[in-house]
């Protein structure tokens, strides 16, 4: 047995919503009425009125509903430097486009990414008051790449301030959106209110299938729905990720807090123990990583004969470092389903 | 009451396999194990076992599941343009990527296609020889645009023959290629052997919801999985369209001898009509046009007056021509449903 297989064994897992298997669809299809109709091309009841619905619940004159946030940000970027003349864009080095999208955005749209401060920390204001001329700021909240830090909110406001006055157009990476509000204690509004555009995924926290909303004025959404079709990306129907994309938007989105609070509980008795540190320290979202003294070998097994004995799911993977492991801890639905006892357990069993 | 509107209200249509509505998923999905594991950015079996069997059908080494057949294609002759060296591609006037995809290859890949032929008719063996060098040649069988013609199979060996001597890479847009087969009297694979790569659709003929196959050698699949990644096409799930895929081509793929006889047959009841005639005269595969002399509005209200009367569909809307109109019929699971005298009262209403 390795930790894979040891995780995809357990009955119950601290992260996530439990299995990404069919019946995560067969859920939000089950009440209903089999005659509603497909969206068509971007256009019909299907998609238009969800898409409205994220319009106003991010306060944004339009939103577009895509398959992927790969998609939304490369195309969001291209237009900002379209409309600006200008080929560079900031963001920081962990950013989802620079090491997740095989360089999508160089290689699709030759744009030239500027990478803001180092792979460590989140990015400054003095940073990018540092900034030479750039079309495009991206700020991902919560940096998901280094555990979910987020900035404070005033300094959030600096940072939108001073882009406004440069004529630099700031976007949201909010693929995890939702999961800043508690801490924030903002409106989804509030926050992309200090943006130019945003993107918000449906199948982090909320825990949807996939697809993504991309939401701005409304020439910014005209345009992006151009590119959206140039991608391939205007399907004839999107409603398979629309209507769970909503079903669990609505079923998850006032819950946010509780995971938030769930994450700051756990990574306190994951700091409790020996060799074993989470960062944040104290997580101001629902996710942290979660590092550990050891070489691979050393913390899998430990992981793994825990999770075989516990039944519960730490995770699936470590990555190792200069003398410890490190994974991610992203809470949701799931951690509520472990009783206290059961955790009680997990944690003794971790303490050996 | 508009065309639009009274096509919508009818209990039966000439074209497709039935209204495109949320049943179609529920349909597919309903007797699925709901423990079933999702894909995962283009591994698991859910994935994997679908483009396996669909390179053993086209007799290719290898395919990918794209969402849509609009960035499989683009990818498709991307790939080749790399490896030729040459950024010229050639396709007929009423290809796909040269009307409906806002020029996403140029916008995005910076080719340059060269049209073959004019847009009455399909390219000849001829036009094809007189090619300067390009990179790549797609062909579309059939040439929807005009009605579904196909070119006998023995220009199609004779024009991939050239390809081959020549170093130009071929591509099928086979959107619709099952419907090819009972015409040609071959296989899938007996197609496909004649080009480098070829794409085919899953909700044309076969009436899934959304997705497409790309096909060909495993190097190029390999570049086509990265592009794919680029695109933001590499769904963290694709299953939603790939279940149903393979739930309907199942369903249908053995269907296609039958659709082709029933096209040919209302085509033969259309062209006995005054003032109708359609294009193939006899159409080659499940679908023609259909063309109505008059102007928009007195063949759109006795279209219109005919679908209410009758409750049987033929067409949405008519696309005006110098004298005459237009429109598409395309046969599915649906004309079947319909039993002999109320076809025989549809037609006797057209004929008033």
């Amino acid at each position: 047995m390795n930790l894979r297989t040891s995780y995809q064994q357990t009955s119950h897992q601290l992260s996530g919503h439990g299995r990404r298997n069919v019946g995560v669809l067969q859920q939000a299809f089950a009440d209903v009425d089999p005659n509603q109709a497909s969206d068509h091309y971007g256009t019909g009841e299907a998609i238009e009125r969800f898409e409205q619905k994220l319009a106003q619940e991010l306060g944004t004159e339009d939103a577009i509903f895509f398959p992927s946030g790969t998609m939304a940000q490369q195309i969001a970027l291209r237009i900002w430097a379209d409309e600006t003349g200008n080929r560079n864009v900031a963001y920081h080095p962990l950013c989802h486009l620079e090491i997740h999208e095989q360089d999508g955005l160089k290689e699709l749209h030759h744009l030239e990414p500027m990478l803001i401060g180092d792979d460590k920390r989140l990015m400054t204001i003095d940073e990018v008051k540092a900034l030479p001329d750039v079309a495009c700021l991206l700020i991902e909240l919560p940096q998901r790449e280094l555990g979910g830090y987020l900035p404070p909110f005033t300094e959030l406001e600096a940072i939108s301030h001073h882009c406004r006055e440069r004529g630099i157009r700031l976007h949201l990476d909010g693929a995890r959106l939702f999961e800043t509000l508690p801490y924030y204690e903002k409106t989804a509004a509030d926050v992309c209110a200090l943006f130019d555009s945003v993107y918000v995924s449906f199948y982090k926290g909320i825990g949807g299938i996939a697809g993504a909303i991309l939401a701005g004025p409304k020439p910014f959404c005209t345009e992006a729905r151009v590119w959206k079709r140039r991608y391939g990306g205007d399907l004839i129907g999107l409603y398979p990720y629309i209507i769970p994309a909503d079903y669990y938007y609505e079923l998850r989105k006032d819950r946010m807090g509780t995971y938030y609070e769930q994450a700051k509980e756990l990574a306190r008795r994951f700091n409790a123990l020996d060799g074993v540190w989470t960062t944040p320290d104290v997580p101001v979202t629902s996710m942290f990583h979660l590092h550990m003294n050891g070489s691979t070998e050393a913390v899998s097994s430990w992981i793994e004969r825990v999770q075989t004995e516990t039944g519960i799911g730490i995770t699936g993977y470590v990555v190792p470092h200069n003398g410890y492991c490190s994974t991610e801890i992203s809470v949701g639905d799931g951690v509520g389903e472990i009783d206290e006892s059961q955790l009680a357990r997990l944690f003794e069993q971790l303490e050996r």
